[in-house]
């Protein structure tokens, strides 16, 4: 989409500015954040977006009455400077929690007074944290109404697309099931009630799909659970009649989608909570009523949705195989386009799109692909626009040699993938290649580790780091994150990286994570090599181990699900050991065992000599 | 000492029950704990150990109505089984959190009522988790008086060693100096007083040490230091007259040991108190007044006694130079004795602490030394007793081959050390070479690394276990802690381990911390290869790098401070990489040249031998 114009940013200030007069707020926050704590917004919540003109997927507004700032993390600074030049808004780059650097914002403003935010789209535990913090600086917090109505006329409505069924096969637990099994989960924590507010979590219990949210396969909605009752708050009009029967069959009634707030402000007093403080916004956390007992803990749908089962797996390396297939037929249009047809980072994105859709059972990209050639590849959340882009290659030769980074994935029925190459265009350099082959260090130095059940995810990170911090070097996002089943390209509970971690990010049989270490040189090169990973149950040395020996407890390994060549021009051979190269050299054999039968012609040839052992 | 008889054992347990029946407790909590969080404990505290007859450094004693159980982890299982044999003290293993064990062990009992513990020796977190455990299973704590003073007819009187100064040029920093650092500190979180009641910290800022307990050279007592006062409450007659004169020319008064709980109980109404919750005991947070504003913060000495100052690392580097000479005199010893004279655990134990008390600048080990033979071995925390040790030869010939494992330490005024070898006795097998080999690839493949400067420690605890891990095995204690100067072989706040990290335990230049990954196979052999390495700041690859380059931030690498061979006729060859294999010979070719020059005779002979290259 165009860029906001700073005349634009500046007029849309002053009528917030106006509005926060009139209600006697001296500062607005404006988060990227919907009632459902999403991570993808409808048009609806991208307010932060509206009144700043900073596009990237995460970053916090706050605007005060004479200055404004936009709070990013290093990931976005390069992107927020550009975008935000010209306007009055400041970047402040957090290198650290978000929270005190807004209360120490604050505190420079002259005065102090009250901040106004949508509590309704703030999540609990942050907003209970910027109590506290704008408290330590005589600030306070008015979360109530959206403090944006009044200021945003434009404002797009809530989204409408229509709900439709995960169906079997690949919907492969019936919602009975799941219900079935929340209900335990409910029972063993003492909680007589159940609210979920995230949609991926909805979506999952439910075996249902929507179109409401770009990339997430998700609809906005709520549900509450009981043991005898299931509530589905949505949009009317968005589940098709027979839908909507087929959900009676199995218990579940549906209401509008604005009776949420009000049946969870009715619950009924000897009611027993169970709220997940990290996935419910401190506005519906606000209406639950003082009679009622509220258990706070994980929602169990997250835990139980993050381990894929058997059925599941099968499929995804299905869709991990047709991925691969439309990967192989992009590269191998790509590599003979270059220096004979018109290759730009936009042209990357549609050939690669397309191919992907070729396959069967695909449905839309899991994230906007990332297509970063040299410099652009610098940023890790990069994206070509049809007014800022770069051209690789005319019909009269190459534009430029250097590196493209290909982030890219799909929804299939059958999963969701996420993967990201980078490839030579001409011979890379010797800086290139030490780069590319560190991070290839990280990356497979990780997917070959295996691991006691239950090691928490984040202690996990260092191991994929320690190739690049031999070198003193590093890169600035985790290495690695959750992946749901035809759903959310991000999802909990695990995480692989610098994060505290938390006893629910324990590595369980099934998780899908991804591995994606990077090193990026701003203005030159960006690196990054990402497969996705399945947790596999290893089948244990001493059987019946007992406590106490060095045999005992379950372990896991990573079973590689991403299939695509790893670019082996880029490689410095003389810094890898024997044993990586084997690694490598078997990782290869497998992508041509598993992805040659889907592919013919150029695709195939092209697949051959990219897999080939080195 | 003797084990405890299981009769003496039921005897003072039906004392206790008596005294408990008396005031209507229930149940007694017993910990191994003092008023100041002591690791080793004064006689005066080892009620558990009065009271089960187990000896072990860990563990709580339970003592119900009519059940009692002692709880412990993984390490002690094997001695705690042995000890309380015949005892009515049932063992719990912990495999987890303690507290919620505690609870659940108590729901078992008949009954609910009471929980009785001395609240002057709890910790303040602890207690805080168990009174909330407690609450769930319908018990309450009564965390008054000491519940064990009437049952206790023998109790040790409190430890009354002399007081002497640290002196310069060993203590390197005045502690005016500390104590101005400690008073900028306190005003930074707006603390207007801090309490000091852990001995290291204690000892550490002024500089003072005693021998009030085993192995740390403290003695008991409490700070409290204002901007303008400090005041140190300690056992009267305990400071010489002239060191009292001393503190004195420093602004610190002393006073009676018995003043410190009613001193602070009178704080003005308008102080600010800084206290460590990790730091102070239930009993100690409970005097403070409620008028006072209590500022939770770790100890602002706990963290910067663990960053050694350069002073100290040169004085550390000597220390670990003599102890690595004394290390070379033992086993030159021990290898020519093996089979011409005789040797037990107890030999080895007396001949290599004389070692060390012929170095210069010795004070006394640094906690017991566990000299494990085979089987023995395979217990972390084993310790030989006259009663009950194996013996290793015999003026006739070995009595057995096999692995010894040795983990000893010294105190020097100069460092406090801490080593484990394993050293072979007898050609080893296959089994014992492959483990060997691979607990070394976890403590060299950790020593190597190199890591952002702030990375909290329990992130590098994986990659001592990778090379483990990937053949199915673990061991069950942390793969490193820090070590004080001079002072306890255990601090904090850093730990590598799978502890969930918090941010104190950043890593930060002057840090030591050992590395000791293991391996135990119960009843055969343990293996454990300890160094103690110090964070070394690197030289920046690209200095003033800026933040968003690969290159931003400082990185830290681990110097190995402890110098003794590591026997190379334990290492399988084969599972060893080319540079792993370099990594040992150039550390081995440092210990020569370090330690050389401070041995003659047999033990350089033996140490030219055990340093060769493979």
């Amino acid at each position: 989409m165009p860029a906001t114009s700073a005349a634009l940013v500046s007029a849309r200030l002053q009528a917030l500015r106006a509005h926060m007069a009139a209600q006697g707020w001296q500062a607005v926050l404006i988060p990227s954040s919907d009632p459902h704590l999403s991570e993808y917004l409808p048009a609806h919540w991208q307010g932060r977006e509206w009144f700043s003109g900073f596009t990237g997927s995460s970053g916090t507004l706050i605007v005060a009455s004479s200055k404004a700032a936009l709070f990013t993390d290093s990931r976005y600074w390069e992107q927020a400077e550009a975008e935000l030049a010209g306007t009055s808004v400041d970047l402040v780059k957090l290198d650290g929690p978000a929270t005190p650097a807004y209360a120490n914002w604050l505190r420079m403003q002259a005065g102090k007074g009250q901040l106004a935010v949508d509590g309704a789209v703030l999540g609990l535990a942050q907003t209970q944290q910027l109590i506290q913090a704008l408290a330590e600086v005589g600030w306070t917090l008015e979360a109530g109404n959206d403090p944006l109505n009044a200021a945003w006329a434009e404002r797009p409505p809530l989204p409408a697309g229509t709900v439709f069924e995960h169906e079997a096969p690949f919907a492969a637990t019936p919602r009975s099931d799941k219900l079935a099994a929340l209900r335990q989960a409910m029972q063993d924590k003492g909680a007589t009630h159940h609210w979920i507010a995230t949609l991926d979590d909805l979506a999952w219990l439910l075996n249902l799909r929507g179109a409401d949210v770009e990339y997430n396969p998700v609809f906005l909605g709520h549900a509450l659970v009981s043991q005898n009752h299931a509530t589905l708050f949505v949009g009317e009009g968005k589940v098709p009649a027979a839908l909507q029967q087929s959900l009676a069959r199995d218990g579940i009634q549906t209401q509008a989608y604005e009776l949420a707030l009000p049946t969870l402000g009715d619950l009924p007093a000897q009611a027993c909570l169970l709220v997940d403080p990290k996935r419910i916004t401190w506005g519906l956390r606000q209406a639950v009523p003082d009679t009622v007992k509220v258990i706070e803990a994980i929602n169990p749908t997250t835990l139980a949705k993050s381990r894929k089962t058997d059925a599941e797996a099968h499929f995804i390396r299905e869709a991990m195989a047709r991925d691969g297939a439309a990967m192989a037929e992009f590269y191998a249009w790509f590599e003979q386009a270059l220096g004979r047809e018109f290759v730009s980072e936009i042209t990357v994105d549609e050939k690669l799109t397309a191919a992907r859709a070729r396959q069967p059972d695909y449905v839309s990209l899991s994230f906007p692909t990332i297509a970063g050639f040299n410099a652009n590849g610098a940023l890790p959340h990069y994206r070509a626009t049809p007014q800022a882009h770069a051209v690789i290659s005319t019909p009269q030769g190459l534009t430029a040699q250097g590196l493209l980074l290909i982030d890219s994935g799909a929804q299939y029925l059958g999963g969701t993938t996420d993967i990201t190459r980078v490839w030579a265009i001409g011979e890379p350099t010797a800086e290139q290649k030490r780069d590319f082959t560190l991070v290839l260090k990280g990356t497979l130095g990780l997917s070959r580790t295996r691991f006691p059940r239950g090691t928490l995810a984040p202690m996990l990170d260092a191991i994929a780091r320690a190739p690049l911090w031999e070198q003193g070097l590093d890169f600035g996002h985790g290495t690695g994150h959750g992946v749901g089943y035809f759903l959310n390209v991000h999802e909990g509970p695990q995480s692989i990286s610098k994060a505290i971690p938390d006893t629910n990010m324990a590595m369980q049989p099934g998780m899908i994570t991804s591995i994606e270490p990077g090193l990026y040189r701003p203005g030159q090169w960006g690196i990054r090599i990402e497969n996705l990973v399945l947790n596999v149950p290893l089948p244990s040395t001493v059987p019946n181990a007992q406590p106490g020996t060095p045999e005992y407890g379950e372990y896991l390994a990573f079973e590689t699900l991403s299939l695509c060549p790893i670019d082996t021009r880029c490689i410095d051979r003389s810094l890898l050991r024997a044993d990586e190269i084997a690694w490598l050299n078997s990782y290869h054999a497998e992508v041509w065992r598993r992805v040659s039968p889907m592919v013919q012609g150029e695709a195939r040839a092209w697949l051959e000599r990219r897999t080939k052992a080195i």
